[in-house]
């Protein structure tokens, strides 16, 4: 059984109540406690060393990291960042200075996007460094945007540039698209959001599933990062870089579906609103199941784990 | 650098923002996001596996105690538990039955107490098992307990029994007071309340420091356990019973301070009200620093760690 089997089985009768809006299965849990304007979003990621960072992480880095997944799932929902917990739970002989430099990473952030440290706790894990954070957000009131509203027909875009995260040490100092989600779901009727932590391909089959479609991508048309061109180049055994951005993870720019009749309108107003990050349309959403990619030889199914599967 | 002088030095400028009205230090955050009659509650704790439970542990138990120790920490607020997030921290090779019936015992008990488990994660930490929990809850606006109230005067409460949690293995399957610190919240003005994980010299120990005061216990009074009295009598090497209940941890229990002169009334009402739970006076508040223990020889302060000093 693998990750996703076995949340699937574990989260198929999770408790409820009436405060639950939205259980597993998205990027935050939706909470109603009664706020007239908004809901509350409510989120935990951690990272591992030797999974998520390594020895070798200069810690304010690690920090950095550590938080900012979390954000970015806020900002997925097009909500904003009230308060975080960081629980770390450090190995023997941790060194107090590391730890120090660590929250330091987390502050830095935190005070950039008026976000409250509001505690946590310490506690031992004796052969690595874990950190888990846990963040409160709101959205407003029906404008909160789920996975699971894609529809036939719709755009999809993505902001940024995919691929070569991992390889570039982008995944460390990404800056989450706090002010880009928010302004998104408060100008536009979004029909889906995520953002990209497992690569586009993975990622963007969590939205189909939960919304029950299909898609269509362009090949021509995703923004593949310079750092997955350059890897490329330099190893023969390296990923083709429409692969690489497909497929490599961890590059936590936003996906999004909209109406179609509402694409250049949005594209229009990105421009101008923040003129230094692209935003591209990727391809569109399909009825049916399962994802195709478009190039100039045709039509092909995008297979599981994102491989092309050259038919 | 032990883990609370880390802890000071990190906790000494967090981030805040308006919406912080408590941070770390007490059981839980306390925020403030405009519900006209509550604050919000906002907590993490973690269990290890080799610290807090081992290899051998019932799974069901594992699950219990991780969701119960949460609860525990929104009790000694005087709040409600509304929503968790369950973060499994899984080893190589783990098995899907055992994760599911860690699942069974935090389900269960959510159920009992009304909770959603709205979600989660699972990741990889290679050599044990470290589950997380987050919680969000809520308490009425101005009735919200923390640990810096208490007064000079005060009589100190405890409810149930202490000592020999982890020889009697209460510690992992003890039901948290969430009745019982509600009701205490909502019917009597309490000045301070914690819950006894560290044990209750420990724990008092942090409601002294919040509140700038002191304590004098009644030695004849701490209400100590079946299971550390006949651990005392079981091994010479034993901690005797009064020292086992003062220092043992993980009792769980609450305590708390009210004004002298409602003492009476209380404990009157809680007899009617909670008929088979032990509740305790076991001292007072006095003013200073430090804790003193009185028996029928005498006065001796209570040193650090809670060992008594025979002076």
């Amino acid at each position: 059984m693998n990750e996703f089997e076995l949340i699937g089985q574990l989260t198929r009768s999770l408790p409820a109540n009436k405060s639950l809006v939205v259980g597993a299965g998205d990027d935050c849990a939706v909470l109603d406690l009664g706020l007239p304007d908004r809901l509350l979003l409510f989120k935990t990621d951690a990272v591992v060393e030797g999974t998520h960072f390594t020895s070798a992480t200069p810690p304010e880095k690690i920090g950095h990291k550590a938080l900012a997944r979390c954000l970015s799932d806020i900002t997925a929902m097009g909500g904003t960042a009230v308060s975080a917990l960081i629980t770390l739970a450090l190995p023997r002989d941790f060194d107090p200075a590391r730890v120090e430099k660590i929250y330091s990473g987390i502050n830095t952030l935190a005070r950039r996007h008026n976000v409250s440290i509001a505690g946590g706790e310490t506690t031992l894990n004796p052969e690595r460094l874990l950190i888990s954070v846990a963040m409160l957000g709101t959205a407003p009131r029906g404008k909160c945007v789920l996975r699971s509203g894609a529809l036939a027909g719709d755009a999809i875009f993505v902001t940024g540039e995919l691929g070569g995260s991992l390889a570039s040490e982008r995944h460390l100092d990404f800056e989450p698209r706090l002010a880009e989600g928010r302004w998104l779901a408060e100008n536009f009727s979004l029909h889906a959001m995520i953002d990209l932590s497992d690569g586009l391909a993975g990622d963007l089959r969590h939205v189909l599933k939960a919304s029950h479609v299909g898609a269509e991508l362009l090949a021509g048309a995703i923004p593949i990062s310079r750092s997955a061109r350059a890897a490329s180049r330099a190893e023969t055994s390296a990923k083709p870089p429409l692969l690489a951005a497909l497929t490599d993870g961890e590059d936590f720019e936003l996906l999004f579906t909209v109406a179609s009749k509402e694409a250049v309108a949005l594209l229009d107003a990105w421009k101008k609103q923040f003129p230094k990050l692209k935003l591209t349309c990727i391809g569109k959403i399909t009825p049916g199941e399962g994802v195709t990619i478009r190039d100039k030889e045709g039509v092909r199914p995008l297979v599981a784990h994102g491989y092309i599967h050259f038919a």
